[in-house]
């Protein structure tokens, strides 16, 4: 299947990513995790479907996941549509920079009984065939923090 | 991977739903589709992710999906996140009676580029092997009108 056009741009993104990171926030112990991130094309369609997942690196637990899209808007602009199991939403929109993503919440909503986020920061960096992010967000009465950092190989 | 207990009330929803849907509204000529949806747990974890793609029943060209997560909020209650590629992000509270799931939306968020949609009501209900739903929308200045209806079997 042929990419949309508009993915060019992120085509960088496709495939998927395998690594490690560090979790840090006022509220909780630091903690290590493994991680798995896919980008993926809709077939012919101008989005990237995007799927994450988390383990303990020590137990193996499952620990977060969350899903989503990333869609081209316009020359070198991005919007990525998240959905959380923990309740969450979030809204982005953002720029691409060569093979960096940057992105900021525009909305952050959450169900009734879903924690308080509230602003949420991602900066994704491709180098070859590693990925790196940065993800910082404001929850639960903090500002805008480093929440997690992250290192992935291309699998 | 035993199931979350918190899931017991939503198990009727797990497993992968194939079959055939039509679609209508003021804005758009009205259009069949097939679809598979999903329903599967989290290993271990208090909520089911929720898959789904159409389409086109007679080009077989791919028209919609979407993807998010249903997850217990105390007794006889759901709460629904969802992500769409075209730039929407839903938040639904709700209830289940039985095999019945009524969901409204709380807050639906739209990307700068995306159609403007501003309340979403989904209602699924299964009978044995075989799910069937209806989706009403508020979109591009139309009120809560029929959208969706499907019927599908369990696969």
């Amino acid at each position: 299947m042929d990419l949309h056009p508009d993915l060019e741009p992120l085509a960088f993104l496709i495939g998927t990513w395998q690594g490690w990171g560090h979790g840090d926030y006022p509220t909780v112990e630091p903690f290590d995790y493994e991680e798995e991130i896919s980008f993926q094309p809709g077939p012919g369609k101008p989005f990237l479907l995007y799927t994450q997942r988390t383990k303990d690196t020590h137990t193996g637990e499952p620990l977060h996941t969350e899903t989503g899209y990333l869609r081209p808007a316009g020359v070198g602009r991005v919007e990525l549509v998240i959905a959380q199991p923990t309740g969450i939403a979030e809204i982005h929109t953002g720029g691409v920079d060569g093979t960096h993503v940057h992105l900021r919440s525009a909305v952050v909503e959450v169900t009734p009984t879903a924690k308080d986020v509230s602003d949420v920061e991602r900066h994704i960096e491709v180098d070859g065939n590693v990925l790196r992010y940065r993800l910082a967000m404001a929850a639960v009465g903090h500002g805008l923090e480093t929440h997690l950092q992250a290192e992935l190989m291309r699998r």
